[in-house]
């Protein structure tokens, strides 16, 4: 199969393990369960949760106890992007093409569907604990350990309080990176880790897997923010531009467009040559890193 | 030592277990880290980790593994407090005689201290998992699977969207009910359990646990409603008459004062009742919940 034609096969895949986690039953909450719904509904290219079950197959894990946490970083995903479009924060209408959640279902109900998603993440990865085999408990474990830790105050809510405390002042090289490390680049260390610890991997290789995800994922924040000058909206199905509108200082700000780029090409080179050194191959994963890193050039 | 000795030797206790949970190391998310805090110390009655620990002694658990599930109910419930008081929700200014969170570190920021601190509550319940004995790993897995449902659409947030959803149209008493036991009982339910699983306790009284919660939780929910209507802001160090001013239906405006007070003695005599019917005792709790579903009378 080539490489277009897997991803799209992985992203259906994807899109079928998150529906059948996804809660159903309601009472008097329907309309929450839509919310959540509609937001994860919209799409979005699953790369975490790709990414995570490429991992895991990586080091020969069965992929089954990996099902709950692709559909829980998914919805950690989710939940942070709801909550970034809302008027307190980046205030945008429209996000991959269609209205954001506040703008169908209203600012309290927006509200408590990020909420509600982030905390059914951790429901979710929980069940995992039913699915292992007794001697996998202690990987589940150390999975939602890492989960955790990434998506909270020293991973990705770290940097979106950053990013939201920094806005409209000048910043530092450092405090972009932070940003970019934080919210960008901890779901995708998080993802690669994850897969790889319920697989078993050697302890070695899930340092090195961090470091991938972090090189990627600043490689590939820089790209979005050259995007925002360099893009369109039709293409990327978002506004353009809102970088300057809301006076943020990026990467490409700070250095401009063709310095952005060369750090791009620096850091993705950087990451695959970490990625060349783990002990177990994935062609396939590697492929969508570098895009991930590179995309659009 | 008499009652109210020891229930303020065991809010200080709780505090000093919350306050060692709580995350210091800051770069540049000092200022999340500062909102989480101040919420956290607005203080409270910490009645959550004060009942899960008291439940887990009553079991002869040995307390260590309940210390980081004692700070995670608590920063749940502060998290959903955050941000309930949010503009977009209930807009309430004033919470537990100091300004509320959005009030003093604004609104965006109120949001990410919301979902830091319910992140955060994950983030410290897993924890447990390192300080566990091997025997205990499957009761520190179930536990964190109580909390997350509890915590989550079948539980607290459900209540909550119900309530957000509903607010200025007529409720069915059904209705009522629901958002009550999810959004109030939920948690009371989840500590009373929690400490239970994680002292081994009987299934069967992981069970009647719930349902004291559950019946607790009602009585303690009604009471808020009634003091909403009879009490002043100068005692609950909140304003009151809120309900009337949001017109929410609740068990007061559907059936009255002296109804509601009828509808609390029956649940708390059916939740001590339950109590008493639990395999092991413990004097304090059972005084402490009795005390939360009449309050003030």
């Amino acid at each position: 199969m080539d490489y277009q034609d897997e991803k799209k096969a992985r992203t259906q895949h994807v899109n079928a393990v998150i529906r059948d986690y996804m809660p159903t039953d309601a009472e008097f909450q329907k309309t929450l369960l839509e919310a959540m719904r509609y937001s994860i509904d919209a799409g979005g290219k699953r790369l975490r949760p790709i990414m995570l079950e490429c991992t895991c197959q990586m080091y020969h894990g069965t992929g089954t106890i990996a099902g709950p946490f692709m559909a829980a970083i998914e919805m950690i995903h989710t939940s942070s992007l709801i909550h970034d479009d809302l008027p307190a924060l980046d205030n945008d209408a429209m996000r991959r093409g269609r209205k954001t959640t506040h703008k169908v279902y209203g600012e309290a109900m927006a509200i408590l569907a990020g909420d509600a998603l982030m905390n059914y993440a951790y429901e979710t990865a929980c069940k995992a604990f039913s699915m292992a085999k007794p001697d996998q408990a202690a990987s589940v474990a150390e999975a939602l350990r890492v989960l955790s830790t990434k998506s909270g105050i020293y991973g990705m809510l770290g940097g979106q309080s950053c990013d939201v405390e920094c806005e409209g002042r000048g910043l530092t090289e450092g405090q972009v990176e932070f940003i970019n490390r934080y919210k960008t680049s901890a779901l995708i260390e998080a993802s690669l880790m994850i897969g790889g610890i319920l697989a078993g991997a050697p302890e070695e290789d899930i340092r090195m897997l961090e470091e991938v995800g972090n090189k990627t994922g600043l490689a590939f924040q820089i790209m979005d923010d050259i995007l925002d000058v360099t893009g369109s909206e039709a293409v990327l199905g978002k506004p353009v531009g809102s970088d300057v509108r809301n006076r943020k200082t990026t990467f490409v700000s700070l250095f401009g467009v063709s310095a952005a780029k060369a750090r791009v090409e620096l850091l993705s080179a950087q990451a695959m040559e970490t990625f060349d050194h783990l002990s177990a191959k994935h062609d396939f994963l590697r492929c969508m890193l570098e895009e991930l890193a590179r995309r659009n050039r």
